[in-house]
């Protein structure tokens, strides 16, 4: 790689990116410098151009967390890694942790995400802690691994609803992540249903394989009480943030139903807790992922028949990411959208 | 007792209660009769006085189910029990469970509530199915044991919880029902702080060598906060029923607190659901109780040193029933009336 030609994209603010040089940053102690080769656009960066994180951006900055990429550089004391390594980012920096935490680094008070409230991928260089890291098999196409992100997340949630064999699981909304719970759930042995109101997504999930239903159309809780004898849900995953979903998540729930809300809420919303006190009822809450999820991910992405290569809907070049930004506001379409950010 | 003698109070609809004869009914197969001695007023039975169950008490019909006695006659097919065996009952009726509830009788879609779906112990001669009878250990001054039933809601919504030693926990409102998970909770290890609006609750807990905040004067979320070095509450109880409680219980919760709501609320509620993302929280519905909860809570009453006899604020004839209810809507005190069903 030419290092001088290394390029980013910039967030500035209200909404507007630039492409412009973007010199690699020697990595410190404990970091490691990485040549990244895609990074997949998340709804969080269409979040942040939409102004919607600026209290937490400070521009200019590179954003983007989704990412794969080989290793470039190694920083002092950085041990189990070498340059040319493929690997993955897991983009949490928990340097700020205190004993108030308990030991929960991925949620800890002062965690910075990288991509967000640090520099992120959508460059040509990226320099993150060595801590951050993931190394992949040999063998991977670096197409895929971008994934390997929002499907730790599903890992996380699935983890979180402690779901085993042939429960009768509902996922709530669709979207990416939506459909790599259902897959990671599926594959966890639970029968999945998909409910989604947006024709092209509900088309998608079928053409997986999955029963998904519209709630705009039919009565998703008759459905639901219909496919379990009555007997309910065992687990519901809320991953649309619809205030409709909030009040739903609970009324397909069996009894002792775990709900686990994956969604992001900036408001107080409500929510049935006659449901939660009657059913007994847990409603969980899952942000982000655990190492190990991260690990789980990557064995996934490398099992055969999983379909995580029908999710990546196009590859782009980096200059086209501000132009995809806006393409993407005003008509969303696909799963994932990748960028490739090789010089 | 001179059978010919016995009487009940009936409700009648309407807020109404009139004292009259209540034949002993004679125990059928699996069936047990029981002399009264003691019965509790619960805030259900208020909630009854005032209609708010008419939907589901069929009147005429006694109500109440906080009560001890002893073994008068046993139906056929009763193992087990002896006649003048001191005894409660665990007020639930569970044979009408099914498959779709996977076991979980106490919570189970057709089960229903002696005292409330069937007639109650607010009279001195109570037939109930052998399999709700717990036998008290010998040597019980039978006014202590109508506190069985909501200690074991408490001991429940403790076990709900999940809650170890020196967790920091908060109770949210303190009438019978918060007091008593108090002192479970206290019992079992956990540094326990209450709150609470109404000032002579606020005393009376505080009696019990609680500490006690009024989160209209202090501020709480801030209190928790100091009192726990920043990490906020592992436990956080929700008893009060108060939407502003339903709002706070979330920010009260350090990471991956937990959250059991044991408050009615009828309508749809607002929730905090980011806090829920945030921290990783779980929100865990309680109801009633199972046969361990009642097990554990006669062993608490029997436990010297714990403070169950303060709870007891005065014991009544069964004919002032009906005046007390009146008494106790227009001015709520004490902590638990006892009605005295001996003929």
């Amino acid at each position: 790689m030419a290092t001088d030609r290394a390029r980013g994209v910039f967030y500035e603010g209200d909404g507007a990116f630039v492409l412009r040089d973007s010199p690699p940053v020697p990595p410190g102690p404990g970091e490691v410098r990485l040549d990244v080769a895609f990074c997949g656009i998340c709804g969080t960066d269409l979040h942040i151009a939409h102004g919607g994180m600026d209290h937490r951006v400070r521009v200019p900055q590179v954003i983007g967390h989704e990412m794969s990429g080989t290793i470039a550089a190694l920083g002092p004391g950085v041990e189990g890694l070498r340059v040319g390594d493929p690997v993955v980012v897991r983009p949490l920096d928990t340097r700020g942790e205190t004993p108030a935490d308990r030991g929960l680094s991925h949620i800890s008070r002062n965690l910075r995400f990288l991509g967000i409230d640090t520099p992120g991928a959508f460059q040509s260089s990226w320099t993150v802690p060595a801590s951050t890291v993931h190394r992949l098999p040999g063998g991977f196409d670096l197409r895929l691994p971008p994934l390997t992100e929002p499907l730790a997340v599903a890992c996380h949630d699935v983890r979180r609803a402690e779901l085993v064999p042939v429960e009768m699981t509902v996922v709530i909304g669709s979207g990416p992540i939506g459909l790599l719970i259902a897959i990671v759930a599926r594959n966890a042995g639970a029968r999945v249903l998909l409910s989604e109101v947006a024709p092209d997504r509900l088309a998608f999930a079928r053409s997986l394989g999955f029963d998904a239903v519209d709630p705009t159309a039919d009565d998703l809780v008759a459905y639901v009480d219909a496919a379990s004898s009555g007997a309910g849900a065992e687990v519901v995953f809320e991953v649309s943030g619809a205030p409709a979903a909030a009040l739903t998540m609970t009324q397909l729930a069996a009894l002792r139903g775990r709900v686990v809300v994956v969604a992001i809420y900036p408001e107080a919303q409500p929510v049935r807790l006659f449901d939660l006190f009657w059913k007994e009822l847990e409603i969980r809450g899952a942000r982000v992922y655990e190492p190990e999820d991260y690990e789980r991910a990557i064995e996934l992405l490398a099992t055969p028949g999983l379909p995580f290569e029908h999710l990546i809907s196009r590859v782009e070049p980096l200059e086209r990411l501000p132009a995809l930004l806006d393409e993407m506001t005003a008509s969303p379409t696909g799963v994932k959208t990748l960028v490739d950010c090789r010089t």
